[in-house]
């Protein structure tokens, strides 16, 4: 695997996660989460692995779309930074991969906490020095379920699955991206809400 | 339409949603929710008007599977109320229609605002007067767009229409589902980082 500029997956520099197995494995639960849909992503992970960057394709043409979501990639000129767009997006492209190929465990978590703070304004611009909005509003996060979801679909189909198994692939992608929305709200919520 | 206990929707004491008409604007071009979704919303409704009582058996079925869920429906002595999971029933099976029929306007997101502080400890507990926990976390708001989502499939499908036409109500479905789902969650989230 390169070397991704501000991917610290892993690093024990990372803070913990606020939340613990047995919080993982309730929230998994109340998703209907379970080994099979671990395996479905493993299988997911396979058929999408040399299309990433299609994918992130629809993705960054979905917000460029959408001027006041292109606005959380502009800096203090208000216009968007390449140099920006394509760091946030190598990461974004191994986050991918992420979701179906690692255990989801304490690192896991840590690292989802990571990726949350980053977000919120408590670490927003640290990771690329880059002087974009203050944050993402957590709104959009848990919005963006829908498109990282149903986006996803075609490419689970492109290489000739049967249609039941692509149902199931994508299926446990659908659980998977809740599943992260909203471990990254967590810096957003009040003490004791989430 | 009989009256529902606690069921406020339209009703002058409530305040107003803190979102405005440019904040949902927003939401709906994030989830590529567009009139056609409010079209396939109102065909919904007409599919699922006399299934409601089954698919509340499948959500109940679903806590009740569950028993870090169906605690949120338990008194002091951790017993789950048959009387409080009664009076939420009937205002969770008008939310169906609601998500289907209304218009998705002022009066709409003052509800939604409602919904998200009556399952926040701000106003838990109030409209029915029991003693549940004393707010439902927010992360079990998120996870539910999961369950809530998926399970509706087989009811849109039983009356017959074309495949296709079932796929576009689902989908709108599940984009109306994680548009309350956010908005629920505002009570929860620090000032400024909604």
């Amino acid at each position: 695997m390169q070397s991704i500029p501000g991917y610290t997956y892993g690093s024990p520099a990372l803070g913990p996660s606020p939340l613990n197995h047995q919080d993982l494995e309730l929230l998994k639960a109340s998703l209907l989460f379970t080994d099979d849909d671990h395996a479905a992503l493993r299988q997911a992970g396979e058929v999408l692995a040399d299309q990433v960057e299609e994918i992130l394709d629809v993705w960054y043409g979905f917000v460029a779309a959408h001027p006041h979501l292109v606005y959380y990639f502009g800096g203090p000129d208000g216009n968007p930074s390449p140099e920006y767009l394509a760091a946030v997006r190598k990461r974004f492209g191994q986050w991918i991969l992420d979701t179906c190929q690692r255990p989801y465990d304490a690192q896991w978590l840590a690292y989802q906490h990571e990726i949350g703070l980053r977000h919120h304004r408590s670490k927003k611009n640290q990771t690329d020095g880059f002087g974009a909005a203050p944050q993402v509003p957590m709104r959009y996060i848990v919005a963006f379920i829908y498109p990282i979801t149903v986006t996803l679909r075609p490419f689970l189909a492109k290489k000739g699955h049967p249609q039941e198994q692509v149902e199931r692939m994508h299926q446990a992608w659908f659980k998977a991206v809740v599943l992260q929305a909203l471990l990254w709200c967590y810096p957003y919520v009040k003490e004791g809400d989430f």
